[in-house]
């Protein structure tokens, strides 16, 4: 009998090579129909490998990430076998899964390219495949046999992967007609598969190396239920409409320039303004909670990262170092602010009546991303961080989390992020050697962290051996409009900085104690902020916020100078407005304008020039009636002060 | 006979050899008292040289940096000649004039130290020796005689000195028993020297290169009248009171950290308030003038300096690339903001109707300093300039600069510059070849930016000759409220930038133009800005500019309460405010918030806790009276706002 430990930490005993699929059926015959694979271990391995020895396990379902991968990297086998049959002498080279689907990198006979016009073949000989049920049978290969078999097969990319593997730790998955070199793991049969699409095709290198052939990778996703999919497809659909680089290049906030350099958003005077809104918004807030602006350089020296323990970690994939005339002189792109806020408290010796002492700064940093990682304004290579560092005595870290859990609180309210999640990372159970910082404040910050959200009933998930190795944290999670998840803000307690920085306090008792350092940014960086903003609510921010908040329309070019004037009263009397003067169709200038999501048209002709009026549009509502200007003027004042005087 | 040349282009005939100060005599008794030395074809040569050809002249004078220069050079010697007596066996390295007087590097004998106990020494030597009113006498001498003469005086540093120079070409100055290795120009004699003083004594390397012995370096200067050293000595004293970094310190506006590094400015929370309150205020104005705010990285790939020819004039002594993991992928950290504002310009078609676009930063740029030349905030290697570029047609260039203008005369009045001068540079009036740009193009910008001066009845002053290669402009000169002499915001045209570029619009006639680029600044730096802020108002800001408004003062730890009390209403009602609940007494408390520059101290005590007051000190003028702590808010707010909205 072996012994085998559920996450729950039962312990259960079963008998020698037992597989996954009999463990599930044991438990209930739902389960045994939902799972997709079983952690060993940590290791993902196919429902039906006996398990020989005691282990930890997990069934893993389509909830987990180990097993929707083991669902699409049999997708992808399957993808692949497809397309072997409708395409024969087609070459293989590697299919894994991916975050969302999987791919195959295929380099098709001559003459042969796979286009989208394919896709639909494709999808239609993989549903015929999923009739047969085939089963993934696993199978140990020597080397030897392995590169005979694929040679056999003309599968060259294969043998040069074998070329490379040690002889014994070879194994295949065969289904079907199609044989495959492959770790695994795998689904037992492909009948699990109900639903398929090939979703898009495009050139890369094999092995990602511009030296090596070009090959065609075919992208696919695939589901347990054809609901699934559709609705899958719906939010593609729907995350298309709201994608922020579309929308930020229509409301014209954001661009790149190659000639700048990739991953460097230049914010244009659009963007600009709904950036300084927030700034501003935030540093109001802030300023009510005690927090301190600074301003502090782009760049620092060597010996400032050595200090924080930064240098060690700078590598060949990051942004290198900045030499000067000066010999051994050295500067980096600052790619966080804390070093720099930790010469700000050092300064001047500090007394426990000082403390907490909150330094803010929205602080550009700099970090190098793969140009193929970048994306947007959600992965960039300069970002400015809603960055803070409190210092505060380790008795006054309870308090100043629920400082900051109000802070963004009131932030999630006010953009109407309402739906989020929270997860508290403390230490590994079992083993505390990896972490610094004294055992008493590690737990005093740990039960702080867990009180805090308690007393704000903010139902958050545990997760014990998440913390980092300098402290325990706490991460916002925010659904979108569309159900979409994306990690925010992020509270992080940190006992390492304050050592290596040296920070001291003089105590009531008066001994040198050492402070506690919060890092906390509840929009994370603006930029990604931004974006994820845009995408929930489509571009349509909030009155406050928005950019351009109304636009003024002349019927024709006779009604600009009347334009100008409401343009030039309502910019005086605080209102962001524009003038479209350009000599297109009323008609055009509506469409136009609403495109790039302002809240208000006013339409402006005859009548209203002579009766000292605008003919008011509400975006979403349609023409709303005729007010005269003055007193637009005031609703629009109005109408901001109700939204922001809650904050 | 000879023709020279005069300053307003007469021509005058005078027999070969003339000497400058002939010259000066056949002019006025006055000239011949105040002349100097005299610039012969751009040289500044010894009033007593003869002039052997025809040439450009100029009389110099004390208002002559030339003339001004000769005169220390000589005390140099002078004060050489007092050391040489009162330290016999003393080495001489060099001795040049600098900005304000001048320093010899000096090796003095075993044993003996030079220490400012010896100044009163030294001054009195030197003045002991103006009594016999020697002339200086130029001599050429050949390199063995001179090697001979040097080596006799045991001068080891002169004979390294002569070893490296061109035979023929050397020449020796003698002055009562004093000679020295030197190729002038120098007084006729000394005896134009009426005060002297020895300011201070540092340590030197030879040659400036720490591989060398060190020397000492002994500071003095000189003037023709004793009035005139008074004024000077009075004023240095002025300035030391009014330093930006000892103010700065006192207000805590900004640090430097040697591990962050040097020059690098980090503007503390009050000093962060000041810069907002400047930006906020700058915004505001060119809100109202059409400017619009981008942000742009502070990195630019090298392509981009490339384009813009930067690229090309990166030498060893600037901050070097930075590299990527990518091969050949390089950035430069910003020196300025132009190149990343073009690419704003050129992201879509412009139309002439769109122009001017007017592009505004508070971009933080960085530039490679010798670390001996940094000084505060005045010379640093990161700055944030109140950059913009503005992109228009050719005729729109007055207009602009008229804008402009009126821009920079608010922010002089507001912040009580009163006291300014400008300069216009444009060609030189004879060769246009080194300029870029269309003839037709400099002709209207050079008298657009005249008339502009006129309309505005601003005597600028004109300069030939002074304009960049590729553009003429208007620089702007501040006197502080000791009279020294800042250069604060430039207007500059730009035909270069739009040419590289390769910026265009579409004309009104349907054919492509290329947009004129000015580039302005009207602080020039914040860092720059703020110094000369500091200096000119001795830290006693304007209230709507300056960090704390007022603090409230608690007579005993009793009031805390109350005081605590106090400070929330007001910043709630938008007084900066600040509570030093130190358990000092309550003079101390005083003493210590004036020295801070807090223009309002609300003491409170039981008095006025019973009452709901605040007794209120102003600075310079003591005690106020009493008042309810909810009507001084009042009347901070009405003072603010009869500052500001003349603005």
């Amino acid at each position: 009998m072996i012994e085998l430990e559920f996450p729950d930490e039962t312990v259960k005993q079963y008998k020698e090579g037992i597989t996954g699929l009999e463990i599930a059926s044991s438990i209930s015959q739902k389960l045994a129909k939902e799972a997709l694979a079983i952690e060993v271990n940590g290791e993902v391995e196919d429902l039906t490998r006996p398990i020989d020895q005691n282990a930890k396990i997990k069934i893993l379902t389509w909830e987990d990430d180990g097993g929707k991968h083991t669902f699409w990297h049999t997708s992808a086998h399957l993808m692949a076998e497809a397309i072997q049959e409708l395409f024969p002498g087609t070459q293989f080279g590697i299919g894994p899964a991916i975050e969302n689907g999987f791919y195959y990198d295929v380099t098709t006979p001559e003459g042969v390219v796979i286009r989208e016009s394919d896709f639909q073949k494709i999808e239609d000989k993989m549903k015929e495949l999923l009739k047969s049920k085939d089963k993934l049978v696993r199978e140990n290969i020597s080397k030897a046999d392995a590169l005979k078999l694929f040679k056999d097969k003309g599968q060259n990319y294969k043998c040069e992967l074998i070329d490379e593997l040690q002889d014994g730790n070879i194994t295949i998955y065969k289904q079907g007609n199609y044989v495959d070199l492959c770790k695994g793991p795998h689904l037992p049969d492909t009948s699990y598969i109900k639903a398929v699409k090939v979703t898009s095709v495009s050139a890369a290198f094999w092995r990602g190396d511009a030296k090596n052939p070009q090959m065609t990778r075919v992208y696919g996703i695939t589901f347990p239920k054809q609901k699934m999919l559709d609705e899958y497809l719906h939010l593609l659909e729907e995350a298309k409409k709201r994608d922020h680089r579309k929308i930020g290049k229509e409301m014209e906030l954001f661009m790149f320039s190659e000639r700048v350099g990739k991953g460097l958003p230049i914010w244009l005077p659009k963007g600009t303004i709904l950036r300084e809104q927030l700034t501003n918004f935030l540093k109001k807030i802030q300023h009510r909670f005690g927090y301190l602006q600074v301003i502090t350089p782009h760049i620092g020296s060597k010996q400032l990262y050595v200090t924080s323990g930064h240098y060690a970690k700078y590598g060949k994939d990051s942004f290198q170092p900045i030499h000067t005339p000066e010999e051994g002189e050295e500067y980096m792109l600052k790619p966080m602010n804390c070093p720099h806020h930790c010469e700000v408290y050092a300064r001047k010796p500090r007394s426990y009546k000082d403390l907490p002492l909150r330094i803010a700064e929205f602080g550009t940093v700099y970090r190098y991303e793969q140009s193929g990682e970048l994306h947007g304004l959600t992965r960039v290579r300069g970002f400015t961080q809603d960055d803070a560092h409190i210092f505060c005595r380790p008795d006054q870290v309870k308090s100043e989390f629920l400082n900051v859990m109000d802070i963004i609180m009131i932030i999630f309210h006010a953009l109407k992020f309402d739906n989020f999640e929270a997860q508290i990372s403390l230490r590994d159970k079992k083993d505390h050697s990896k972490y610094i910082g004294s055992d008493e404040n590690w737990e005093k910050a740990e039960s702080a962290i867990i009180e805090a959200c308690k007393e704000k009933g903010l139902n958050a998930k545990i997760e014990y051996g998440e913390a980092a190795f300098y402290g325990p944290k706490l991460d916002f999670m925010v659904k979108d409009a569309i159900g979409r998840r994306w990690q925010l803000g992020t509270i992080q307690v940190d006992y390492n900085l304050p050592e290596r920085f040296g920070l001291e306090y003089m105590g009531d008792d008066n001994e040198k104690h050492r402070p506690v350092m919060i890092h906390r940014a509840p929009f994370g960086s603006l930029e990604r902020f931004v974006a994820v903003l845009i995408e929930h609510t489509c571009g349509h921010f909030p009155l406050w916020l928005t950019p351009v908040q109304a636009t003024v329309l002349p019927i024709s070019d006779k009604f600009n100078d009347y334009a100008e004037e409401v343009k030039k009263y309502l910019d005086e009397n605080g209102v962001r407005v524009e003038v479209d003067t350009r000599s297109e169709k009323i008609g055009r200038k509506i469409r136009d304008n609403e495109m790039q999501h302002i809240p208000y048209l006013l339409v402006v002709g005859q009548k209203e020039a002579e009766s000292g009026t605008v003919s008011v549009r509400k975006q979403g509502q349609g023409d709303t009636g005729s007010i005269k200007y003055q007193d637009f003027a005031k609703k629009i004042a109005e109408e901001v002060l109700q939204e922001t005087n809650k904050y």
